[in-house]
């Protein structure tokens, strides 16, 4: 049989897409080489530095920093979203119980679909921008609900109900542990998840764009982008960046543990990133949070920090390698008491935000992401062999 | 602040990345100018019209069509996995009340999450093919059992527990209605589900493909992939086409119905298809089971075909527009007692074992797919404004 293809001219892209433009966005962008990124047209790190959670969450979905009524506005708007409706809560033991084994992530992906199934979503090609918004925040606000309560049904707890008092991240302490958070610590907290809001166009971002681009409902696109954010490619997991801390676990095995990782090839987790050719912007600033805190943790973290960027150095000369956001994110958090099995999920339950303001840009350009695969098998006839 | 990108050369893709090869594939293909699609090298309308859902399962994620032994152990082996674990089955009534309002697909891709929790399921590049191949098994076995279960428990029904002594389609009517059901509708479904399996690269199929790319867990690819599905722009919706049918309700209001539709430049749902230039080869394969059945509304349907053609082509000259899979499979579903809101769910039950193949294909390329946005919103600056 004669091939004859559709008439659209074919483009091979490069493996992986890499280097393709597939869209263009004003959410923000990431700048490799000189060691910055922003949300809209603001530096991350420095909102991270001098806003709070709400106010960067306004900015990425109304494309605007709230001015004091808005910021209270916003702040009563998405408070009053965090409970879980019934159908979702009397479905959470069951779901507590499956993710024993598969973890909290796999738990918030069912529990966000069944979230958007509760709450009716549309598809948002259906729906106008101000009902879109809405969705992304009705689903959003419930994140770190589900998250608190399914950690804490699998540890044996009854879950905390959202307080609509609290920002945020001070609220998401508060039902994970059910009592009043240390204020140093909701800031701590907070400044990592503004700084984790949202990173360039990473594969759960371009997920969560292509399952909107065929108008489907804003809860099946971030149900999309938290598989994805599972795979052990994308990143976004601090614990194994304190899993490296607790291997060498004393400052006189360092330079040794790091030489042997280094001669065998082996990755040293924490350190190295896709994009950035300079120190991670968010390493930067998470390590000032660290030291704010102090302690031998942090001043090992530190040690063994300068060690690995000497002995890459060293031993891999212009590599550039340096901490990337997973090695400071993991001590912060262990400084604030969260359980390493919820550093994920707390990125988690920053980055549905950038996903949401990606979901809602990509809702605007109604056009299907729909690419090819170029079959190389063997040529197809027209007639199976019989069964046999 | 001067911009400074990193040195990969980047490359505008088209919208909607049209005409971009991602990949390559052993797959399948279709072949739009020729009207021909293939699954492996065999023409999936032949494999639909000579073999049965199991052989074609078997060849999808296997590679080659069964013998005889195989095909018994291929059968024995999936029949098997089709119960619901126990954490999954509590969920079941919850899910069923929350997907009242947001339909089935949604309950799918919600039970779809949890089974794969619920069978812990490991990332796609921590393990060999072989277990990539059973998981991919243990969740396609068991979406008629979750589709079917949801379904009646919405009806207040009880759900109908699996039989492992019938093949794939058979079960999904008896589960579907509790009776044993009648061969030649087993065979019309089974037709169709064959002819549904897989289509080229579409966007579900594409999500799927990025989340493995990633090494996320199959259910977490599968789960995207639903939620893809369940866009008005990704098709798949037979039951749209069923309501054309509808609405035109009588043989003598076709002409003026159609005329009116076309001059106001609406498009007629289960009509025009973006790759194929000639008949739709599912449509074709369709129409023959539909006539083999008879009777009045099958008749119809025939007309409606002719006429909307032919006023196609006088209105519209050289457009092509012929029925798509949509239309016949409607009238088909419709003749073997489906109810409508099961069209959709019924092409997903199909649908999982070509994302399967897709998902297997890419784990064995552990490359993240990941592409780049053109950021291009007002230039950045370092500090943002003050809080008021």
């Amino acid at each position: 049989m004669a091939i004859n293809r559709t008439a659209t001219p074919l483009v091979d892209a490069p493996r992986g897409l890499a280097g393709v433009v597939v869209t263009e966005t004003e959410v923000g962008d990431v700048r490799g080489r000189e060691g910055f990124y922003h949300y809209r047209q603001y530096s991350a790190v420095d909102l991270a530095r001098t806003r709070g959670f709400e106010d960067v969450w306004h900015l990425l979905v109304h494309g605007t920093l709230p001015d004091t009524e808005r910021r209270a506005a916003f702040l009563a708007e998405t408070s009053r979203l965090r409970r879980v409706p019934a159908e979702v809560r009397a479905a959470l033991p069951a779901i507590a119980a499956a993710c024993r084994v598969s973890g909290p992530l796999a738990g918030l992906r069912t529990a966000l679909s069944l979230l958007g199934a509760a709450r009716g979503l549309r598809p948002v090609y259906d729906i106008d921008p101000d009902r879109r918004r809405s969705d992304t925040l009705a689903v959003c606000a419930v994140v770190p609900t589900l998250l608190t309560a399914l950690h804490r049904l699998g540890q044996g707890l009854e879950p905390v109900e959202p307080r609509e008092d609290l920002p945020y991240a001070a609220n998401y302490l508060y039902m994970l542990t059910g009592s009043e958070p240390d204020p140093r610590r909701v800031r701590a907290v907070e400044q990592y998840l503004i700084s984790t809001i949202d990173h360039g166009f990473n594969a759960s971002t371009f997920t969560a764009r292509v399952i909107a681009s065929t108008g489907a409902d804003v809860a099946a696109c971030l149900t999309g982008a938290v598989g994805a954010l599972s795979g052990p490619l994308h990143g976004g997991a601090p614990s194994r960046a304190l899993d490296t801390l607790d291997a060498i676990g004393t400052p006189e095995r360092i330079d040794s543990w790091i030489r042997e990782r280094v001669l065998a090839g082996d990755r040293i987790m924490g350190f190295g990133h896709a994009v950035y050719r300079t120190e991670d912007p968010r390493s930067r600033m998470l390590r000032e949070t660290a030291l704010a805190f102090g302690g031998p943790r942090v001043e090992f973290a530190v040690e063994v920090e300068r060690r690995v960027e000497a002995i890459l150095a060293e031993l891999k000369p212009g590599r550039e390698l340096h901490t990337n956001v997973e090695f400071y994110a993991g001590v912060v958090m262990e400084l604030c008491g969260l359980p390493r099995e919820m550093f994920t999920p707390t990125f988690a339950a920053a980055r549905v935000v950038g996903w949401s303001a990606n979901i809602l840009e990509q809702a605007t350009d109604p056009k299907i992401i729909r690419p090819l695969a170029r079959y190389v098998g063997p040529e197809p006839r027209l007639s199976a062999p019989a069964p046999v």
